[in-house]
């Protein structure tokens, strides 16, 4: 048994030490867990750039919201409360409510503000500073710190942690593109991006029933549109290329989607052709981040009001969409083996990062797992 | 019994003219109105001002989307379907459906595109050109033509046309702020706005349970904001002399309203403000009109997303909102008739506009009403 | 061109005659169908059987109220209004509005009791008399009268009949097992009932997004249960041989279905047992019809009180239905075609009738079909 | 500072003994509550009666599930989490979830299984053996032990403990008949029963906009049925007295109600009349318990599918529902104290139950309360 955890420590902007952490003691109600692998996600870009610090992210911290992996030790009360034992494969949720307050008591633990430590901004791994004790509060590490409110699923027994590594894109677009959107059988769903959130939306909104589903991407996201085909688009658009509403427009007859689903970061021109897009009385979830000091100039609120379209801002994911996430993956119905590219081990973290965010040359990189205990860049899908 | 009819015809921007036509003959489905009064809305100032012109409304027409009156001549068809005789006193619905497109098979006929005249650009009493036959669609006009598919509400035995006229705006305020918005028992709810609109919705909040209503208007619109008072709002904001989302925040313990509907017309900044102010998950009703043009450069989709906020455009209502704002009003519970403090003739119909908007030195109107039978101004209340 | 149309006649319990009708002559909002199928329901059997009278059925009437064909001859409002025109294959919806009422006006039509005509107990084909002109309002003939107010879809090319006559079993699996169910992805169907409904429900759920899809029958429904398994059924429970609610509970890991659907004819056990094998918060759906006059005397409204159900009755279907319906129907994403076992000519209609209520030894019914200008029976599937 | 606590521990099926208890230690998590108030509710009777045995309630044990109280001594912890401090008045919610299970995690705490201790059948004040420590778990003593898991709610300073001590009935109404009916501004309110949850719920209907509120009772409710009518129900129904159905229908215009709650213990026949009397697509809201063995042989799954009813069960409530009450009830906008009728002292606590259940020959009761540290009967409300 280890007594010590590696772990990639982000000390400034694009820049991570490996450091050497002892392992915490284990009490009655908090456990630990050894992580066998870890999803990266967009948001894992913004941190690596720096682009989090207006939210108040600080370093020195230990990034990776995303963790999977096996408990190695576990408290009397924490095993009863989890219904988890040693030796047990989970996936861990990135938030943590502190289950007493009003937001909590409602069911909305994904926006509690009370659970977070005294210095962090948010009770979520990933970003709770090294200064808390006991450190290991982030999943690029060997081991993570798993504290009393964690809500955690184990794992099928078969499932490759390749695959499970997907719960927390395919956890959001469920939440979002199926269950929030108000999505029927019947439904014709336009999604905004074909990065690994919009592909997981192909299969939540097919899963919900969607008769048409067309996705959006760039002409460099070729090979994310060819696989949205393959779980089950019915059309893409090439948005640098071709009309996007013109298109919409022949693709459903002239009525537009049902729903919208917009997954895209940076711009806000998607969300103003949406806008124009959709049918009336429509939804346009709002769910890519636009980088939080930006504004949409185009935003035109009349076109929301004649049309009468409904827009949803959502964040975040709870185990509402959590325990059918895992379920739909580990029932192999959709070939979701495909999204999964690329495997790191924790020495290459940097090189994930620029690798997820398309920096790499030659790379066309749509998931990409850190894997923490293993060795080096393993390029290539499960 | 008159075989003529006079009425106002809009011939160009803020330019009437009173005309003189021959009564239709009505057959077995149709009816026709003795117009005896009729509410002034926001959208007829517009329509005054050409500024529906990029709509697609065109002159000659007569305007006047709001009438009430008196059954003269009715079909054998239209007595049956509507269930009113001549004599009966009623308020009409400004738009009407087709009844067969699958729009107004879902019990969406307010949005209706199938039922237009051709050469109109709506099924609105208002908005149908003088030459399409029997050109008397609009309520500016001592009678009116009451087609087919019309949808009418009889009026109760003692209840004033000044009271009555109400049943627009106090529709308006059902649907956007009590139905739609999602507002339940205990919620708070902000109005934007303190204009006819948003008054009935100070009724409609608390008509729905609203446990803190805060209202927003002008340093100009004292009157409005001291009427707002005494219809029950616990608290008024006057946006030009304060900051409104520290004194939402101050109002709300530092919630932010559950509920927020929007009904300032033109300006952008208070669906900014609005975003700022509201409750995480909280709802923003947008039914205020910008003008077709206007965009609002200071959106922030991020606020939306992180908040998890909601914005539903609403436009128009139907008859599930006109029957309650009837009942509502017939029932007297509340003072209702203090918005009322205008009422002109016929010929004044461009000083009654004038009024409304606020253009007329000395006057400060809340509700502005037509007696299409009377004789010139009469200013003052019910 | 035809200017006859034999129709088969219900003139007493169990009883048909074949009579032949003279054209009725069509103007302007009306139409003429040639009837090229009809599927049969279950409530073709009770009407086949006397049992409808309690309901104010009268003999003698042209029962059938699935027909699909071929329209022959429109009017010219009517082809605008549906956008069709001679030629064109369509399916009928049972029931029509009258479009005016306040039931109609809120999209409820198929609760309209205004539409039908004086002496018929409801605006639904296969359920007006006779006496009625013009006598062709039921789908068990060659030509079937289209009123005005009858609402109408176009089939896609290539739909054989016996696929697109499946539309009103769909639809109501839509209707009830997907958008009125609250059924989301990732949660748990109960399917009470293996018939043709039963059937569509389990394509329905699995449409919707359930991950555990669950389907009870009689042992003599066998073959349908194992239909049900081809279409996606995670487990079937034969009642008669297992214990309902023990087998649901080990199927659900103790939990319990989210949602049930009660589609069983004449028993109220199942439901009784849907009701102690729900899931706390669960809902119930109540489709299946125990004639008119049973009650349910093991029904405990506290088990419903202190589990927190929802038991929700549902009746007919309407556009909202039968345009997904037809869509998935068209989609062939699902094996539909293995529900269609038989076809018969308008001969044959008592004979169509005694296959599909199982009193033909040796035929093993799942949905069947009339095809009133074929020539006589036709057993076996498309 | 007192040492001990006097508590009335009942001991067997309509016997209390009063023993004395030393007062817990109170450690970081949990508090103590001086009882200065508490309400009696329907099921203090039947558990005074012994009718809960078979949910499994033992003997012996403290009741009393809706104390009030001043906060005398609390941890640290607790202090922070709730937000109270000693010497603050608060209302206690009866049942605590455990916060962590899938339950609490989505909202649902007031269903949680897993916070009952061991022994107990529910995590509820009043229903927690004397066995388990610190045996003062029920609101029938001087104090009570509030555990770490205790949701709470602070009470403003003027407001009475007699007029406090209406907020589990007030929640319930709020919860039942006001945001979980989907009762809308302008809809008809049916309320089956007038004891204090009934008259609550009159409150409820009419915060939530019910134009139109009908209650029923008996004749020997006729004191009830007179505050029904001051509180604002519009008309009142002696049900032993008239024909239920037809006054409904009379006081609706034949339409019937949109929504009914059945509030009324023991029989079953008043949900029968609602079926037949409640509106085509209605809501009917199940709270009344009928006894757990009784069955309800009337009850007609046809009349519910054919008008297309809801059948909502509804048990207890929660922090969504408690807080709405608590500010209605200091809103003072309602004359909620004349629901208090009477006040007893704990060794009075079997003639205050007998009080409310009726039995003492000329005591009106609506609302009665325990007054632990009162001093014998105090008849008269507040």
């Amino acid at each position: 048994m280890a007594t010590t955890a590696r772990a990639a420590v982000q000390v400034a902007d694009r820049t991570f030490e490996i450091r050497e952490f002892d392992l915490p003691e284990i009490s009655t109600d908090d456990a630990l867990l050894r992580v066998d692998a870890g999803g990266l996600c967009g948001s894992d870009v913004e941190q690596y750039d720096g682009e989090l610090a207006s939210l108040g992210v600080t370093y020195p911290l230990i990034p990776g919201h995303e963790p999977l992996g096996t408990i190695v030790e576990i408290g009397e009360g924490a095993a009863r409360r989890w219904g988890v034992e040693a030796g047990d494969r989970v996936a861990v949720e990135p938030v943590f409510g502190c289950g007493s307050c009003r937001t909590c008591l409602v069911g909305d633990y994904r926006r509690c503000r009370r659970a977070a430590p005294p210095g962090a901004i948010a009770s979520a791994y990933g970003a709770i500073p090294l200064a808390i004790e006991p450190s290991l509060w982030g999943g690029f590490a060997e081991y993570l710190y798993l504290g009393p409110r964690t809500v955690l699923h184990k794992l099928g027994a078969g499932l490759p942690f390749e695959l499970a590594a997907l719960y927390q894109p395919m956890a959001a677009a469920i939440r979002w593109c199926a269950h929030d959107s108000g999505i029927k059988v019947g439904d014709t769903a336009l999604i905004l991006g074909a990065g690994q959130r919009g592909l997981c939306s192909v299969v939540a909104a097919r899963a919900a029933g969607a008769e048409n589903v067309i996705v959006t991407g760039l002409a460099r996201d070729a090979h994310k549109l060819a696989l949205a085909r393959e779980l089950g688009a019915d059309a893409t658009i090439v948005v640098d290329q071709e009309d996007m509403v013109a298109a919409v427009r022949d693709l459903t007859g002239g009525e537009g989607p049902d729903v919208t689903i917009d997954l895209t970061p940076v711009a806000t021109q998607p969300i103003a052709d949406a806008i124009e897009a959709a049918k009336p009385g429509g939804t346009i979830v709002l769910a890519g981040l636009k980088g939080s000091a930006s504004t949409m100039p185009e935003f035109s609120p009349d076109r929301v009001v004649m049309k009468e379209l409904t827009l949803k801002g959502v964040f975040a994911q709870d185990i509402r969409a959590f325990e059918p996430a895992l379920r739909l993956i580990e029932s192999r119905k959709y070939p979701l083996e495909k999204l999964h590219t690329h495997t790191f081990g924790l020495d290459d973290v940097a090189l994930a990062i620029e690798t997820l965010a398309g920096r790499v040359p030659g790379e066309d990189a749509v998931h990409v797992m850190l894997a923490p205990h293993g060795n080096g860049a393993v390029a290539g899908g499960a």
